[in-house]
């Protein structure tokens, strides 16, 4: 290695330490924390935030990019060193735009706003949140001011989460895909389906040792990994060796444990999968929250509401749940777990109505952003979204509008990805399928480790390295489309309803 | 407040951000990481430590600390902000007497040090550890040496732990007490005392209720605490909203549990008591770890092991061992956790021997640090030491040289500290008893908010305003001495054992 790129490594690697500590301090705030240390940890995150921006942006950052550039110019331009140098050089072209101050008031608005948030909800509370909200969608607008040339305001909050989307292409990809989800709800919601065995008493304990051997199945490993009690589920790592998840317990409803832990559990081990070697790197943390999403909703939904995989649940949940499941049919769980139920709540929302939760914020979002549509408008306007999509009425603030905690936090422009990482994972599930011909018997075994390393070989240990155009193209040779995912779930509900959907 | 001083307290409040957040990854390595964490959170530290040191002994510290210096010079020389100013000058200047390199060696060889008495102690091996013992004591001789005009070498790491403190001054006061010590340890330890009620199964889920229910009385509130487990209990907090204790749980023998608790929580009172306002600034942590351990051993003995308190504890400890000690006798606790017993374990000594493991420590650090002994000679020295002041015997290196954690992580001069701290707990119990004459009556009723608020008026709020001398001063007009620690012993002895000890 050059004495350049050397002196790049070091440093970008001091500022890799730097963002994992701040991210311990996030994980420790919401799952340790005692709720009077909020104050001071908001002071000690927006410090340790603007401290790593301010070296990150520094004109040293610039130098040693500049002088790693000219090193590698006569080199392989595939190499980890020249994607590191290119990454950074992304990375710190962006950055640059955004004063530290703006920086800094951005990180300590999220964290009131999430505090707000939280208090605001034990009372339904929108006014009280309102302020907050205004505020960020205010500094997100400077935030967007800060760059120039882009076709639409929103492009900007879009590519830190799918860098290299435009708001254009996800407007055109919701489009098709709620315009195939509509007609399929409206088809199927009447359909009465048996969900009684999901609303049986399963007792927390046991939960948790349910959720403890899915895990397990799926890679979860005490040596390297945690699982925590949080409101709002998450997952968060700080090194490929210390994953971190959370889940929430509801014991009249097994599934809210069971679906989160295996979601956050798809975002582990992405993460754990990351080629060590990328660490402290701009290599080593994940890109695109789209393909992040991808991994969640394929374990959750592609993986742990397939036929297939209900054989395995389903003894094992009879085993754990005290009598109540005995003799649990693998097709009553499959059908129970795959109905389409329009509802409020976007995180118990099912696979088929999930994508329309998404449309709904996504146009709200881009209506606050620009302007179209006032933070005091804003309840109104979502109850009507979730009315004119989803047929549902919205009954507190708690059930709309104050459900998700990232406005809150001043994540705009985050939500797409969940959408996109559907479709994402659409594409990749339909080339799984022909690469593992073995797949549904692997998944009725609970022998996940075929899935679990096709992925980490094809997505997971490049981490950063490509973007989300070139990755897709590597691995299912075109850009997203929507059309897999829509075949995908006809295929299932055609199963589930035993409809001809075709 | 001028602007100079503004500029001061935002540079220092950052500085305090960083340290903070270094502390937290510090408390979730020992709490919360899975194992496999290690190896990044070791560089993540690295870096936030180093980073943070720079920028406390950078020229931008030096010339805002005299820019506040000149800007205060006409104010009143005892106000918070001069307080602020003269503790950055103090603490400045001493951090910047050390090459960076030697802080990088320093560093280096603490932790390697740790690393090499963990793996030797599995083997009980000395040989094994001796080179690293030697490295951190040639590393301490070349950091004293940075240091001009010291009466002693031992001054300059004594001052690190009780600022102020010289070693002449210590030499005489732990003398002093070694000679009230050892007779009194003759004269009672041949005596039998009935233990029987400490050894009872206590189960840990139980200990757990019984632990919380103390700590709650002492001023624990989960809004601002937490408590963990850990092998070696400690205590850290990050504001005075959020303090975090550990201890660790024995089924066997509860004291540990409890007493840890009681100990770690008295030095979590001392930091959720310094005013809020100091936050952030110098004045806003402990100066001194002798006022620190003064606190715990004040809450762990004085309270814990008192005769009144006892009456308050012997009904909930009965309440909470599922029979086994029903109809417990507060006298027959109160004399089996005071009972004189000799022992090789220091953090395992009763409150009359404890003294003695801290001498014998102290000189053998003098010896080792002045050249006089060689670390090859050390198992020999130290087992003569034991057996010249507690009569016992050691039997293996774990339970001897090796038994502790401090020198391994190049901790000289810490250990005075814990006898110290002892000394002037006995100072302040004798002024508690007089400013509050109901205090038996309180502690037998597990009203401990007097004591409590008394403490915070007394020691608590003024965190770093006033070094050890003037602290005690003011709240007990003398310096440390050692009578008032031996005839509280003297007097509690006597009604443990039933004679006339006066």
């Amino acid at each position: 290695m050059g004495k350049a790129m050397a002196d790049l490594r070091d440093w970008l690697g001091e500022i890799s330490d730097l963002r994992r500590a701040a991210a311990l301090l996030q994980w420790d705030k919401q799952t340790m924390m005692p709720r009077r240390g909020a104050d001071s940890r908001t002071e000690q995150l927006a410090t340790l935030e603007r401290i790593t921006h301010e070296r990150f942006i520094s004109a040293r950052t610039g130098e040693l990019i500049e002088a790693a550039e000219a090193e590698r110019a006569a080199g392989p331009p595939d190499s980890i060193d020249a994607r590191i140098v290119s990454e950074a050089r992304r990375l710190y072209d962006k950055s640059r735009q955004v004063p530290a101050d703006l920086a800094a008031a951005r990180t300590t608005a999220a964290s009131d706003g999430y505090r707000i948030w939280v208090q605001a909800r034990e009372t339904d509370d929108f006014a009280t949140f309102a302020p907050a909200l205004e505020r960020n969608f205010r500094l997100t607008r400077e935030y967007v001011s800060c760059f120039d040339g882009q076709e639409h305001p929103y492009d900007v909050v879009l590519d830190d989460f799918a860098p290299g989307m435009r708001t254009g292409e996800v407007t055109r990809l919701l489009g098709e895909m709620r315009d195939a989800l509509v007609p399929l709800i409206e088809q199927l919601a009447p359909r009465p389906v048996d969900r009684s065995p999901l609303h049986v008493r399963f007792a927390v304990e046991d939960q948790r040792r349910l959720v403890d051997r899915v895990l397990h199945w799926m890679g979860f490993s005490d040596a390297g990994w945690r699982l925590d009690d949080t409101v709002h589920p998450f997952e968060q790592s700080f090194s490929v060796h210390d994953v971190r998840l959370t889940t929430r317990y509801v014991e009249s409803y097994f599934p809210t444990a069971l679906y989160a832990a295996m979601h956050e559990c798809g975002h582990g081990l992405y993460e754990a999968g990351i080629a060590p070697e990328l660490q402290r790197t701009p290599l080593g943390t994940i890109r695109s929250s789209a393909i992040h999403e991808s991994q969640s909703r394929l374990w959750e939904n592609m993986v742990g509401r397939s036929r297939a995989f209900c054989a395995a649940l389903a003894p094992v949940l009879a085993e754990h749940a005290r009598g109540a499941l005995d003799g649990l049919a693998p097709e009553a769980l499959f059908r129970a777990v795959n109905t389409v139920q329009p509802s409020t709540i976007r995180i118990e929302a099912d696979e088929t109505t999930y994508g329309l939760h998404i449309v709904a914020r996504f146009e709200l979002e881009l209506a606050l952003l620009g302007g179209a549509l006032d933070v005091s408008d804003l309840p109104e306007a979502w109850n009507a979204k979730m009315a004119e999509y989803l047929g549902v009425e919205v009954a507190s603030h708690d059930e709309g509008v104050m459900q998700d905690v990232h406005w809150s936090e001043a994540l705009v422009g985050y939500f797409p990805a969940y959408a996109i990482g559907n479709l994402i994972a659409g594409q990749l599930w339909a080339r799984i399928r022909r690469d593992i011909p073995e797949l549904e018997d692997q998944l009725a075994r609970a022998d996940l480790w075929p899935l679990r390393e096709w992925l980490r070989e094809q997505v997971h240990r490049h981490g950063s390295r490509y973007g989300d155009r070139e990755l897709l193209g590597r691995v299912v040779g075109e850009p997203v489309r929507v059309g897999p995912f829509i075949a995908y779930l006809r295929e299932k509900l055609a199963e589930v309803y035993q409809l001809d959907l075709a």
